[in-house]
């Protein structure tokens, strides 16, 4: 008799954006003349076209695939080799930060990445994550069997959140208690807030005194305007010893239907086997990529690739300008609305405080019927996302510009 | 202290390619003058160029991602609906097969999806698993913890081994015992076996009586040239409530550096809780598919529904004929040298006895020395492998025919 995995029977309603694709459909099923008027700010997608490096890139790849001496089948499991060196020298060689090649491998995304590390991590490790966050974090612990049961608010037993309020800057603190695995994201989705070298600092020493692992999310890294905020957790000294990092070409080059992603294992972290030996996690990660998973495809490879040239490097500035244009203008627009704002400087998402009284999907479902922009509830990303949401400034101009008039023209 | 995955210390050396790849390159860096004689018949990776329905296709897409109201982000996790239903219409009802459009999940490799898919099962299933077979089947029953440690000939504990010989014609009758999990591959990777109609029928026979689920790999279905031979399990009455099947486009559309693939799991599928409820496996996929992957590249997706086209339909012909063709070749060669061999027929693989007294790696160090062909040896598959040895026919036609008259030139 075959057996399911219970532990998918412990997840909690559907995965955030899936649910917020249902009450859109619901609404314009209901309102077919409000369709024309709906703006989407909800997940967060990109929406200009691609850069027109990567466009010339991919055509080039399609037709060396077209061609018998030029084609080409299975690539590297961990990525070509001129990809893994255009990442490690561009994002880090060139800034001083020590990643060799064969130290980062490229993926499809980095949703899939945050998921599959955990294949190579041990099932009893003590999870800390921040709460409100990205959910796919919390969801594959617990499809994994790391969690025990949700409780009403829907918080997993044996997660130990660390609560990210207004209070405290939507940062968290190293706990005072140990644990074994930690998730990073700085630049923060949902909330924009970013981590200091001084509090990446506190991390890492807390990490090297608990033996423990931070697994960071660079994802947002390129919005990153203040000079002052690391943009790889590689540059804390210690952070090779106790780090992974996760990168995306989904929010930089504009790939989120390309699909290409890159994780850094450092050689030199470790993590104890069951008797205490302590062994590096770079070869099982390799191992774990070589058996189920059979690399990126290569005319994918090759857009990414062309990112790292001088003009692709410019136009990921462009687009980052552009967004965070649009960022800018939604800021300005609900703080004049009243709103308590936050995010927008480091990160193209704006975090917003919902109206006195009113839950995070209670303003969804006003701004959605009424200003008929689709945003996304700050509930859906953790208890301490309740009473707030988030406006993603993945637009066209015009549309930020509308939704930031929308916003101010609203009547709570 | 953070604790790794101690089950990937199970593993038993590397993966069997990068093997291969280690010794082929000692070869040549020792001798550089047999580099251009070299011909690779191991990895089964397709050699000649995509489709031209692919190559327009990929083309088209690319310019529709460089315009901005034709840009895609994110697509449906699962796969976009026209692709969906082109491969549910095309591959399962145009055949009286009942498959619906959201019964098929589209994803970047069969390997990555017979890997995936242990995330839905449970922990305690026991497991069948023909031998010799795909490394990958038993190599992630060993990263999730489904087994014990391997013994001296690399078999794992907890493994119910069925073993394939020259004397079963390379396929297995179902145990006597109930097992939970079976894995089935037709035609068969790497001997070339298939499995007919009838010995179809007692596998889902068997799998109804035990509440077993059947993983049935179809990877290499468009190579059956014997009508007799079933295409999908689900040709068989009852499959639908006990099976799972992957299909792949490496093979026929020459994907393998494209990358896409799917999976069909139907909706009346159930497995048990550990209460001994029996619910359907469908939104478990679908939810691990939206939580831990993010779609296949838009542009991949488009040439994969090229494949369906009428002209996309007669060019996958003409590729497994120029496969089938070597095949042939390949076979004959052999033979005339004085080897058995299987496979050939459906499936562009040969599957080859060496000498007496060789092993599978003697065979292949001595195919390699003096050949200069590239082979797979057949222990690589497992313990009923040894002795025997994979050709692929995945070649050019003048390439096949020269590793033909290599095998026979080849003095034991």
């Amino acid at each position: 008799m075959a057996q399911l995995n219970d532990n998918y029977l412990k997840l909690k309603a559907g995965y955030l954006f899936p649910e917020i694709g249902r009450r859109v459909k619901a609404f314009t099923e209901a309102h077919p003349e409000a369709v024309k008027r709906l703006i989407r700010c909800g997940i967060g997608d990109v929406t200009e076209p691609l850069p027109s490096v990567v466009v010339m890139a991919m055509h080039r790849a399609v037709d060396e695939m077209a061609v018998r001496d030029s084609f080409k089948g299975y690539g590297p499991e961990q990525g070509y080799e001129w990809l893994r060196s255009a990442i490690a020298g561009t994002d880090f060689r060139a800034k001083g930060l020590d990643v060799a090649d064969d130290e980062v491998f490229v993926s499809d995304g980095s949703k899939c990445d945050c998921g599959a590390i955990l294949d190579i991590l041990g099932s009893k490790n003590r999870l800390a994550i921040t709460d409100p966050v990205y959910p796919v974090y919390v969801d594959t612990n617990v499809m994994a069997g790391h969690t025990g049961e949700a409780d009403a608010l829907g918080a997993y037993a044996g997660i130990r959140y660390l609560p990210c309020t207004a209070a405290n800057g939507f940062t968290s603190e190293p706990p005072l208690e140990p644990v074994d695995v930690i998730y990073l994201c700085s630049p923060n989705n949902p909330t924009g807030a970013t981590l200091s070298r001084e509090q990446l600092r506190d991390w890492v020493a807390y990490a090297l005194k608990h033996r423990a692992i931070i697994l960071f999310d660079a994802a947002y890294e390129a919005y990153i305007s203040d000079p002052s905020v690391p943009h790889s957790i590689y540059e804390i000294p210690g952070a090779r010893e106790c780090s992974i990092e996760f990168r995306s070409f989904s929010k930089n080059g504009g790939f989120t239907g390309v699909r290409c992603a890159y994780t850094v294992v450092p050689k030199s972290l470790q993590a104890s086997t069951a008797d205490g030996e302590f062994r590096s996690l770079h070869p099982l990660w390799s191992r774990r990529m070589t058996t189920k998973f059979n690399g990126v495809s290569y005319i994918v490879q090759r857009a990414a690739e062309a990112l790292y040239t001088v003009e692709g490097q410019a136009q990921i500035r462009a687009l980052v300008a552009h967004y965070m244009g649009n960022a800018a203008l939604l800021v300005s627009g609900a703080r004049t609305a009243g709103h308590t704002v936050f995010g927008g400087i480091n990160v193209p998402y704006i975090w917003v405080s919902a109206p006195s009284g009113y839950t995070s999907w209670q303003a969804f479902d006003r701004i959605l019927g009424e200003a008929n922009v689709v945003i996304t509830p700050g509930s859906g990303f953790g208890s301490n996302g309740e009473g707030w949401f988030r406006v993603s400034g993945f637009n066209s101009r015009a549309n930020a510009e509308e939704v930031s008039q929308r916003l101010q023209a609203l009547r709570w």
